[in-house]
């Protein structure tokens, strides 16, 4: 799934190159780390990527590997719901019974082999059990801008994979507080294993306007762009948590079940700037930087400048941010908060720094 | 007298070019404008340039209509008292008696018309009754970067003009303030009128030694160069006031004797980033900005960056800086404290942002 639009990674996050597409750590973007962790799984040939028409190319710059007719292009975002549908119907068309693991292509992880482990145990799980399969992250800190999965009984003949409980949206800080203390709520990390069997049956019975709305969409190349955007236009803009997968733990007693591999491999949803403290650690001060820093009596602080000596002097705990002519510079509380700048240059039109 | 470095105004100010030839305000830099304001007294060919070696390329590109042999060119810093009487000493040779308007190149003046009918009463004064002048700021704030001038007696004959009674260095805060409610107190501007012989007198008198080492200086064009840096080398640094002009209010019962004219003309030592505030007004949240500037929920700030957006969102009475590949943030209360920024940039040796 590399089509999401970010506004919080402003200014280095723009329209034409959401976070996917960056190179926030060293080396390889988000959408190419992606890949290569998907590599230790599959061949090349056998990744499917879902983006928008504006995103394409840059997906195929990327990922010179991946096949084109494998970059499959949605009319206009509709969440993950409507992304990983039509992805299943593809599969459905051009390949036959298959079993998908679902990946965001912008989020980061530090443990790429105890990934791939759990993702091998998810496979297992609903290659066997027939089962939705979602993978829950040890959460080791009271965090409001996840949604979190609850836990329920363990999976008999599975020791530590348990069925899902409950699917609880972003919580309150309080809330985020009794989950992280509770022991039986994980971090939704937004990862999906199932089969396309498996997948199809149960939207027949919850989620049957997303079926119909997509289902044949790919049976011939012909006319498929024209199909696909008078499909979406009435598709509504849901996740796949809320559209399948809560109702599916309702209804618990009929099949399919929904199952959680708990796990723990340095995952991070690449939210805002103040992930890439997460993501890089911090010096003795407790900065980090991209670029050149000079800080004197400044503490806490995030920095992205690749191009720039940024000096510090006397203050704690900010973001500076600057990117092809943009300056940002907030409290690290304040993170959340940059869609809201981005929200004003759209009021202002300023659009050539959006 | 343009040959100051200066360290508080980095990025923007380096080695090359402090602040004398930078355009902080809107069009000329304030070396420009400080010659403007003197052509209002005297016409181009009597306007004298004292400079560093290292910035004479920049004062004969700025100040194009000062003659070239008027860019006198020192050695090495000496502060202003060697830099005012080479200057006395080339009038000498070169001219005759004369009467000298010593200003600094690197301050700002908001009342050009004030500043040049102070300088007329001051060119009266020192004409009429020899003595040495000085210009007294109306001390609005109790600032500790600025020297203060405490008048004495009024001069008979000249209401409103004052003798002085003695000169003070920066003060602590606590002075500073006791300064400003006095109303005796004044800001020294830096600012001298008087005779080249009432000078090179009181210097054959209250500093000789001074007078020793530069007289003659100019006595003939070839080997002045060397002359100069001979007589540099043994010389201390020393401002003209500690030099002259204090011992010479200690000893006021003997000529010559030292004036001050009080005035009020918008006058700025454009010491800090937090002058550009004074030198440009804020906004409705109190920032100010060269440059394009989104602010939420920020107040107070001072931004330069006139090549960027800079979005500020939810921080107070910062300074942010940008120029050149290098970035500067710090909180207006700590504006003295970036020539540590300066020092720590030589330490290290990046050379590149000095």
């Amino acid at each position: 799934m590399a089509g999401g639009e970010s506004t919080r990674l402003w200014p280095l996050s723009r329209r034409r190159t959401p976070k996917q597409f960056l190179r926030l750590a060293k080396g390889r973007t988000l959408l190419q780390a992606t890949a290569a962790r998907m590599r230790r799984l599959v061949p090349w040939e056998q990744m499917l990527v879902v983006t928008a028409a504006a995103y394409a190319d840059e997906v195929r710059r990327q990922l010179p590997r991946v096949l084109r007719r494998h970059i499959l292009v949605e009319p206009m975002g509709r969440n993950t719901a409507a992304c990983i549908v039509l992805a299943a119907e593809w599969l459905a068309a051009h390949v036959g019974p298959a079993l998908m693991v679902i990946v965001p292509a912008d989020h980061a992880v530090s443990d790429t082999a105890a990934a791939t482990r759990t993702l091998r145990t998810a496979c297992v799980l609903a290659g066997e059990r027939d089962c939705l399969v979602t993978i829950g992250i040890a959460a080791t800190a009271p965090e409001t801008g996840y949604g979190y999965i609850e836990k329920g009984a363990v999976i008999a003949g599975a020791p530590g994979l348990h069925w899902v409980r409950r699917f609880h949206e972003k919580p309150s800080y309080a809330q985020a507080r009794r989950y992280a203390a509770s022991g039986r709520h994980l971090w939704n990390a937004g990862i999906f294993v199932w089969k396309t069997d498996v997948l199809r049956s149960a939207l027949r019975r919850l989620a049957p306007e997303l079926e119909r709305a997509l289902s044949g969409v790919w049976r011939s190349e012909s006319d498929s762009a024209r199909r696909l955007r008078r499909a979406y236009r009435q598709l509504p803009s849901r996740s796949i948590d809320v559209a399948l997968l809560q109702p599916a733990t309702v209804l618990a007693a009929r099949s399919p079940r929904v199952a959680v591999v708990p796990a723990s491999f340095g995952w991070l949803d690449v939210g805002t700037w103040s992930a890439l403290h997460t993501l890089r650690g911090g010096d003795a001060d407790g900065n980090t930087a991209v670029g050149k820093l000079l800080a004197l009596d400044a503490r806490g602080c995030v920095v992205y400048a690749p191009d720039h000596l940024v000096a510090l002097l006397g203050v704690d705990d900010l973001i500076v941010a600057e990117h092809d002519g943009a300056l940002l510079i907030c409290p690290r509380g304040r993170a959340q908060d940059v869609r809201r700048i981005v929200a004003e240059l759209q009021r202002r039109r300023w659009t050539e720094y959006l």
